[in-house]
């Protein structure tokens, strides 16, 4: 499954051999690079699946799930280019490799040939539409996680968390592949897609931000602690601070606020030190399990009820394997 | 006509006042500046008087014209990035005024706003395949662009810079204009389009590098010469460096070579003073009216055989508006 997507996939970008100039074949290179990464390419066999559950032959889906790929492989370089990160899927970022004005370019012709990819399906509107919601969803929450930052904001609630979460994550990776899913075939999304959906897309994210500081570094293929480093507000951090002694919250704060390029290693250090002895990554790891736990409940006397019961089971393995992962 | 598109347009555009928290309205600001701060619309209206000179009532081309200034509008948000420019519209840029990060976002969501725009009025098919094909073309363009000047290339022919031309500014503000307003009336656009709209394409981003270095300050809107300050390959400049003595040609490349910040003004004026001086600006400005010239000809017959002719002569008036400009 997750090969014919890659293949899929690939084979509508530009061929550097076919280049008419050495130029256009650097330009194909960049729009290659981050998906000939690999990656396991979750959201688009979960969309795969979650259609075959629905009855669509997996040829039907093929496009959108490639889609929904090209959509997370423009939005990684451009993210990369806004949180400045260093590493993506165990190599350089693609603005390191090549610069940012090329890496921005190179994400704005993926965005376009993701739209190319659905139209040369003939897709009916609905799936175009869900398309053009889950991009400014995801815009609206990474407009949260980057204000943020800027304004150096800590006033932040676990409910802040969840929501700018729910937009900037969850809902592509969880939700818009359940009902594109649903719609590649034809049928109106379950109505608990969308609710379950974001339960498991927010664990997801969690799981992503303990891995970011428990992650083995062989498997992670990004920076461990990356997201201190870039001052990222995590339900890991915003548990800690809000239990800290004075001192320590003033002394977590004064770090996260320095720049990248200038935050004290040995502070770094010190910092990641406490976010796991003071059991906030417990603290996530456990209520990740739990929206994990409740979605799945939702999701499964509806998932294996549909017209073919053991592609919904699938769905159900995948969406666990968002949580359950190690990378 | 212009009024209409930009009502309808920025209807479309989230409203900060009804943001549910300070930092969305924020977001809301960041997609309405460049909008809202006015700029001719004359691809918009272009391609509404097209639609219209084939028959279609306003009211069905006004999404479409709407939708090619929100391209207009993300597609600059982006450039200014990549370009490091400092003005657009007798303003700080957005990323000056805000941040990389949070205009670089705010590009992407306008660039969803843009497909839910074509969404909304049910275009068909080849409408919307239109629009993935302006935004890949221009895509390839701008990468040539910036590709030479990271490469700090200058043997460059003017075939080179007509062939990044016509991808990077001439598809989209003429061809593009010209084939969607057939396409939203349901007509085949007809096969002079494309050679005619591209020669009017080029004539209008030549004239764009003309008012670079010739602009009345208080009309353009941009930094006066801030093309040779971003060291942009222009005809002008491939003319000149074409004929210069070897002195003059290494003095001027090694210029160009200076990243922008750190150029000397001096230079700067220098090299200014020698484009206008040796002719290479009187030159490139013939060659623009010249292939206007040769695309309203081919174009006249074409358009005033249209069901509606007078509007076809409006085309051709806006169309002459490309070239014949102040800013």
């Amino acid at each position: 499954m997750r090969e014919a997507i890659r293949r899929y996939l690939l084979e509508r970008l530009p061929d550097p051999k076919a280049a008419p100039r050495p130029e256009l074949a650097q330009y194909a290179q960049l729009l290659r690079d981050y998906p000939e990464r690999g990656g396991k390419l979750l959201r688009g066999q979960l969309l795969l699946a979650t259609a075959q559950a629905h009855g669509a032959p997996p040829e039907r889906a093929l496009p959108a799930a490639a889609a929904l790929e090209l959509f997370q492989n423009w939005v990684l370089i451009h993210d990369d280019i806004e949180d400045a990160s260093e590493m993506r899927r165990g190599r350089p970022t693609l603005h390191r490799l090549y610069s940012v004005p090329l890496a921005l370019n190179a994400g704005d012709a993926l965005h376009a040939v993701m739209w190319r990819v659905l139209l040369e399906a003939a897709y009916p509107t609905p799936v175009l539409q869900e398309f053009a919601r889950l991009v400014e969803t995801t815009a609206r929450g990474q407009h949260l996680d980057l204000a943020w930052i800027e304004a150096e904001r800590f006033d932040l609630s676990p409910e802040d968390y969840l929501e700018m979460v729910r937009q900037k994550a969850a809902y592509y990776t969880a939700v818009a592949p359940l009902k594109l899913g649903a719609l590649v075939a034809g049928h109106t999304p379950h109505p608990a897609f969308e609710p379950a959906g974001l339960q498991l897309g927010v664990a997801f994210q969690i799981i992503d931000d303990v891995l970011n500081l428990e992650g083995n570094p062989d498997k992670y293929g990004k920076e461990i602690a990356g997201d201190l480093r870039e001052g990222k507000r995590t339900l890991i951090l915003l548990r800690f601070l809000a239990a800290a002694p004075p001192a320590e919250r003033a002394r977590a704060e004064a770090l996260l606020k320095t720049p990248p390029a200038e935050k004290d290693p040995a502070e770094l250090a010190w910092l990641h030190a406490r976010l796991r002895h003071t059991g906030a990554v417990a603290y996530a790891r456990e209520v990740a399990h739990r929206l994990a736990r409740e979605g799945l409940e939702a999701l499964t006397p509806v998932l294996t009820a549909l017209p073919d019961p053991e592609a919904g089971r699938t769905v159900l393995e995948l969406l666990e394997a968002l949580v359950e992962r190690e990378a």
